[in-house]
């Protein structure tokens, strides 16, 4: 764990980022039309981008570029429709499954229903393209369709890890093992949250450093800044290639703390309701692992239960599971998991640093590993 | 109307179109996953671009491609995308206005449930852009950022025209003028049938044209392809604009005609329920003008059948809707007002080849005024 005094530093950077960037979408998003319904589709639109939130995948965008040399300015719009491509694939969410709340607030379908949150979902998707497509003035032409192609993987990925995770619940499947579940949570969480982001942050730094260059002679060959200085050949893209491991390290972690904290965060705290994943029928590796540990009976309780549709479920029978999960350890096992993740994450990040650009040992370097180590080390 | 043989061979180009971009997309969608449940994802993505439909879209940005002096080759990206837009779209459509059935068979979610379907549409959504990056190798950069600019700004106008109707539904709103009923179908129908299409079209044949003259020294200035000849500094965009107009008025002359076969045409041919927008308490361009003509008593009579929900629907109740429409003539009124903005859609179009590059004449030029002829004149 890291330092009190450190830890609200980052805290406070979080906050910063997520302001500027919030600033960003939400001046780019549009106010008002004559049209009393279109105004209040963009109403919508703007809704859950005002509700805040941590700000992490666009600080990551931010801090990965600038460790690599590149300008802050320049990862900026990329670090919003970060943001934005969190608040319209919530929406979606939301709705698929049946979360009632979001950030505190009841979430955006509850509010208006589904048909025009579907649309409002579908409207603010495309205003994340729109607002990329603003990059070509800012990073250039190449580095634009690069990004653009990073965002289309990205929803790859995420569609993918959200179609595994509901067609499990869909179809009351439960016979899970942890390499499923792993390449779920890569798909549906890793890669937008830190493989995707870190990568982005990479692609603007070279193109960053490859203007400089040109504008100034600094005089650094572009692609020895992400790979190992002296073999820009052979391995011309090592280090986006390490960023994807990194990252699956880093998300994987990042998820199963976060359901970690459903279960057990303070609900002030947390912003959403405890137990929440419980009612969901959501598999984490908490159910995966208590479910192995079950002798049959049990296991057959415990599926039932959470088998239920969600209206039918009692807070007993939610407690239940959770005391079920205490006494087999299964929260200690996720908690540990985890850990084991997050330090091979890091020692990937040391690694990555050692041999990138001749070794980078800058204020930038210790802030963005802060930065990591917190992910999944926080209390909320 | 058209004489037989001609209308014959249009829809012989149509279906020619539709079966080499469906299998443009189908070899574009991935096939199969080592995980069954993203193989599931795989065979839903593919199942809408493979129920057919009339490649209507595609077509028109061929077509326009070709009057331009554009290579047919360059088009076909663009013109798959746009049938992909659909496809995708329309999953999330038949979600939120509740629709059963799409191109003769159960809509999506009725097949699989709301959760995956909207799942779906996202995937299917960022496959678009996806498909849409490949421009890059055929059209260019420049190129291709123009495009996806005109897709961003395509999908803003069809969600604000869906959220105007969406609206309507939901809040049970029925005080609803020509004026508003014309700003939902422009933004909801007009700008991807027929707008989006013919510029997308545009754009790609002046990228075509400056390649060959920088590669054979072909000779026009860009703009003069698309600009009154010798005024291109004047309004080096005048053709641009010059297709909203066109493309506003074709696409509600087509939207009107659509919703009125709903009302008349044989559901074996049309593929979806009739009398199906009754079912829906759509605001369509007849029943405003019936709610217009009735008296007071008969008025509240039909709004209070066709607000309520859809199961509560009888039959009879929409039997007697349909009649009143017959006998108030509401559906002669939106077949003539169809018909006028057509015929103001084609003096455009003589217009525009009248003015651009010169004066265009060719085959293909009959050939597209012949299908924009069709389109308002269809049978189903």
């Amino acid at each position: 764990m890291k330092a009190e005094p450190e830890i609200e530093r980052l805290k406070a950077t979080l906050a910063e980022n997520k302001k500027e960037l919030d600033a960003l979408v939400l001046q780019f998003l549009p106010k008002t039309h004559k049209s009393k319904q279109i105004s209040n589709l963009y109403e919508m639109m703007r809704d859950y981008p005002s509700r805040g939130g941590k700000g992490l995948r666009g600080t990551l965008c931010i801090m990965w570029c600038e460790l690599f040399g590149g300008r802050r300015e320049e990862a900026l719009v990329t670090a919003a429709a970060l943001e934005l491509f969190q608040n319209w694939i919530l929406i979606h969410d939301d709705i698929e499954d049946k979360s009632d709340m979001r950030r505190g607030a009841p979430a955006l379908h509850k509010k208006y229903g589904l048909e025009l949150a579907i649309n409002v979902g579908d409207a603010l998707h495309g205003k994340m393209w729109e607002l990329l497509l603003t990059n070509s003035d800012i990073i250039g032409k190449e580095a634009t369709l690069e990004i653009l192609s990073e965002f289309a993987n990205m929803l790859n990925e995420t569609t993918e890890g959200q179609q595994m995770e509901l067609a499990w619940t869909t179809h009351n499947e439960w016979d899970i093992d942890e390499e499923d579940y792993l390449l779920m949570v890569t798909k549906k969480a890793a890669w937008y949250t830190c493989i995707s982001p870190s990568r982005m942050g990479a692609i603007i730094a070279v193109r960053s450093l490859s203007s400089l260059t040109q504008a100034t002679s600094f005089g650094k060959p572009i692609h020895a800044i992400i790979t190992n200085q002296g073999k820009r050949d052979k391995h011309p893209n090592g280090i986006m290639e390490r960023l994807v491991g990194l990252g699956t390290d880093l998300g994987i972690s990042f998820q199963i703390i976060d359901d970690v904290l459903n279960l057990t965060a303070e609900e002030s705290k947390y912003g959403k309701e405890i137990l929440g994943d419980l009612y969901e029928g959501k598999r984490t590796l908490m159910v995966i692992h208590l479910l192995r540990k079950s002798d049959e009976s049990t296991r057959s309780k415990i599926i039932g239960y959470l088998s239920k549709r969600r209206e039918e479920k009692s807070r007993e029978e939610m407690k239940y599971v959770f005391n079920r999960m205490k006494e087999y350890g299964s929260i200690d096992y996720a908690i540990d998991f985890a850990r084991k993740h997050s330090e091979k994450a890091l020692s990937e990040f040391d690694e990555l640093t050692r041999i990138a650009d001749g070794g980078i040992t800058s204020d930038r370097c210790l802030e963005l590993r802060g930065l990591l180590e917190y992910l999944t080390n926080r209390d909320y």
